[in-house]
């Protein structure tokens, strides 16, 4: 095989996508065109799923269609059911969702097409099924993706805003061009094999502590320092990170090998993290990110990443860390489904070359003679 | 995002592995420097799958302790016991892999590390796993992985000869450079992620019709032109075969990517054909095949791939056709647990770029505008 290996395929192009795109140099990240600055706060998750699924804003009728799509997702057929109770005993959140998801093909009525159609329908059921790694109360079919999750893990109506806040996360969350899982999806997607395969596969690749697995490890950080930090926990923090630093430790949630001048998501995520850190009464893992954030940029030039202050939100939102991971999912099932249904409207098998490293000519003997 | 989208990776390096290597205008495959010509007929599928996944030929003492962990992979831990029966009504076999992986990892004692010790138990456990599809009779702990796939799917003990030559067919399949599933599996690995991930994620690739379920469509096909051939199948054969061609439709099973010269893979499996066929005492398929092959060679001037005798082996085999996939991903998780493995060591998270292609600067407008 000719050629130097591209490791990690940085900056080969792999795939062509009207999904998202990212503006590196100017911080800037668009769904279809549309600028998440503008998004975030305007555009609920479902029309955001919506326009990345389907293409275009939903009016009011397609809006509501679209909702009785998703509501249709919650009905657990015969095979997820038999299996949950034991999966919710012996599973982490992401392998239990990784496993339900790969069951619930069997329940899905278009389990059988890839046509655009069938695969519009499932991407809309399965923009619901990320919400099941738990047993949890009955969902609320008029509420939204958002507070349905909230309500489902801790058993009590989320207010208001703390719907609007998970729903905004949601949005951030939502696309993302050709990250690590998106690209797994595609990947497999690519051989002609099933939505749910696909959805499989990335879910798999999410639950990486380099993708996925990032923000519950800010969190871990964030209270590793809190418990061990004595009376002043911010000044714990820019002792500890500072140490870090200097011993060559990575900290998790900064830099970011696309966005030069800051990650537009992490704005908005810091700026959700300070109203709910002061709305809880203890803004200290506010703080705390905070001085971690300026510790970081002053000795590495890094900014915080989306990973950052999302894990604080959804700490302030009562999410059990080691659900942080499958919130995330819950979002980027929307774009996930999206790629798989433009990688099938458009195929090619996507089989890249290897170079080969190993020894040459050898000689097979018999276990005799081993 | 600059650069050009090389469509579906061709010729792009995305990984350096010592795990196979290709020749392809000579026609030949290696497994770490041997010469699968060598290895079809004298190493056993055993001794291939420890070659892959720890580097060198197993001497004796090696075999016999690592012919233990794949026995101990035969146990089924309560989550996979709990969902099997459900599971074997309600999922197609490659569904049924993909969830019973999925399940599997909670029953793993090391499922928790990455660590190449933990991987290397790992992967002799799932080495056996793979078989897992059906409810079937209880497994020979002193049969070869080969001769219990053909005892757990049909209910009696297969001859030598078909144990024999099942097992030299799952080497023949055992590794094949970047394949799509391969690929797909360090993908997920790279995350960090674990290896039932990664092996699900290959299980969902490979389900693919353009990729392992190549060999069921090759059956289907020939069942296809016996049952409506009338007196003389081979005849029937060449002409819908040539009818078909000079349509412009694509016949499965031939062309390679690679191999300019002819799949090494397809000698073996092409004698393994004429042999079993012959036994039979009905060698119809076989001569189907041998008169398909002159055709497609002929017209297009295309060599038959690792699939296209596949299928006729497996079926002389008395596999069901809907099985045939699911004996692929028994030979190639061998291949994907040690490409895991190799990615482990020396890892970089795999994130191509991607080109957009879509609409740009377009205004969100609220619900009630639309």
């Amino acid at each position: 095989m000719a050629g130097k290996p591209s490791k990690g395929l940085a900056d080969v192009v792999a795939a062509s996508t009207a999904l998202s795109d990212i503006d590196g140099s100017a911080g800037r990240l668009f769904y279809r065109g549309y600028d998440i600055n503008e998004l975030a706060g305007s555009a609920t998750f479902e029309e955001t799923a919506y326009l990345l699924q389907r293409g275009s804003p939903p009016s009011r009728g397609e809006l509501a269609g679209y909702r009785g799509e998703i509501a249709a997702g919650r009905a657990l057929g015969k095979l997820v059911t038999t299996s949950l109770p034991e999966i919710a005993r012996s599973q982490e959140p992401m392998e239990a969702l990784r496993s339900l998801v790969s069951l619930a093909s069997a329940d899905d009525p278009d389990k059988d097409s890839n046509e655009p159609e069938a695969n519009t329908r499932k991407a809309a059921r399965l923009t619901e099924a990320a919400r099941r790694g738990r047993e949890s109360p009955p969902a609320d079919p008029e509420a939204s993706v958002a507070a349905n999750f909230l309500l489902q893990i801790s058993g009590t109506p989320p207010s208001d805003r703390e719907a609007q806040i998970l729903d905004t996360c949601l949005v951030l969350h939502a696309d993302h061009t050709m990250n690590a899982s998106t690209f797994a999806a595609r990947v497999c997607a690519a051989t002609l094999s099933d939505m749910h395969s696909a959805v499989v596969a990335a879910l798999g690749t999410l639950k990486g502590p380099l993708h996925g697995g990032a923000n519950e490890q800010v969190m871990r950080g964030l209270e590793v320092i809190r418990n061990s930090g004595g009376a002043d926990p911010v000044k714990a923090t820019a002792t500890q990170v500072l140490a870090r630093l200097r011993r060559g430790e990575k900290i998790m949630g900064f830099g970011h090998r696309v966005y030069k001048t800051g990650d537009p998501r992490a704005a908005h995520l810091r700026a959700m993290s300070a109203e709910l850190g002061a709305a809880s009464g203890d803004d200290t893992y506010y703080r705390m990110s905070q001085k971690m954030a300026e510790v970081v940029f002053a000795e590495k030039g890094l900014f915080p990443n989306v990973d950052f202050y999302a894990a604080t939100v959804y700490h302030y939102l009562r999410i059990p860390t080691d659900l942080f991971t499958s919130v995330f999912s819950v979002s980027r099932m929307a774009g996930w489904t999206s790629h798989v249904m433009e990688q099938h409207a458009d195929n090619r098998l996507i089989r890249p070359d290897s170079e080969y490293v190993g020894e040459r000519g050898l000689t097979w003997t018999s276990l005799d003679q081993r």
